[in-house]
């Protein structure tokens, strides 16, 4: 294993934050913390190219007043529902949902679903969590 | 407890439905039977009617492409979301959906919540079961 | 159809409850409202023996604090994976718990499974509602 | 808003895929690829110790047949059963379970309730996803 080292700009305000948030969980020096995000991020985008099954969560926070988006989503779930276990919903307030819905299938097919969903206008925020349907793991 | 007789007129076929119905369920006469089937009514009337809290679930099945369904009933369950505890859906084949509502309240409140949907035009079928929040049972 | 007349017997207090039920329903005379509760019963007992797909909910109140009872039922259900599609859990208080079951499958697969949960000691309230997929509503 | 330029060892295989995942995603140098993620760890972390109201998911993966967790887990969520909407469980296979709570509160006590149920023994995966109740974004 050969060690590379490269350089990173960034501005002063950004990076005093950051080595406050690495002091506080427990990191020695900057390039372990670095380290650690990248392998998170390879970790994320193996999953989310996976041709194994996986399974995950797609969370949705949406306005229900905007015009016809319930009917969207609906319509976009049910041309995946072999994929889409369940979905929740939570009424939030008068206005805002919740939606989680939970997905089983290939990381790759999974990530197409999420991103129709979360890409809809009137859909304030969207995430995809996927994680290991657990056979894998004694 | 004064005991009293009342007359029921009823076609044949369905009678002996169900005789052969109260049979495998190990009743040994009809008016113990029928007194079963009235003192249920009675209950989940009673629920339905009630003024203390109650908990219970609202299913609905239904067909996802009946144009603006799900924007209605999204907008309807807002209109109550403080009632409702959650909203699974399970989008069943191409079409048909089952929706699970879980449904905290007065039990009078709940009803009426449920009558909504119920008879919302493209509901093929829906269903209120209450019962309790289990304070009152030891 | 040939029409039968059969008697019941029933306690006063029992019966005069009953009046003001079915009169605040709508009903004209005590044989329809029977006749109707026995049709119910009928379709509900055609549910749980059926052979082809239903769907349904099963309901259950139970305490949390019962001893190894949430491990029974995860183990329960855990038997029974192909055909449980979801399992909505509420925190009611402290100490209660509603756990809403979504199950596809034969009736009378599902009533098997409900009355295996529904018999365990610490399990309040119980109850089956099934219904259909939908494909054969129009 | 001052420029610092820090160093990162890394090891060179770590480095080529990371090259790899930066270029599929369109970025042009590292240092915006790392400044991307140093960003979304702080979004991340800042959610995880807000005040304000959020909402969120908690993601278990485990082993049902482990002696006594499924009691141990209810008994946590039932400490904490008014920031708990909704769990849905998922039974994977004859042993794995998916749960997925719907949490909702303050960022820090979220984070509290994730990293207990996170840590029992037996889980094998856990995740929180936490994001806004929708109100601050019109």
């Amino acid at each position: 294993m050969e060690l590379t080292r490269f350089g990173v700009s960034i501005d002063d305000g950004l990076l005093s934050q950051f080595d406050r948030l690495i002091t506080n969980k427990g990191y020695t020096n900057r390039s372990e913390a670095i380290r650690d995000l990248i392998r998170d991020s390879l970790v994320q985008t193996e999953w989310e190219s996976a041709t194994q099954e996986t399974i995950g969560t797609i969370t949705l926070v949406y306005n229900s007043h905007t015009h016809e988006l319930s009917d969207l989503l609906t319509r976009l779930q049910h041309g995946h529902y072999q994929a889409i276990i369940s979905t929740t919903h939570i009424h939030l307030d008068e206005e805002n949902c919740l939606e989680v819905l939970i997905v089983r299938g290939r990381g790759q097919d999974i990530k197409k679903i999420s991103d129709q969903m979360t890409s809809a206008r009137g859909v304030k925020h969207g995430r995809l969590s996927l994680t290991t349907t657990g056979k894998d793991i004694l």
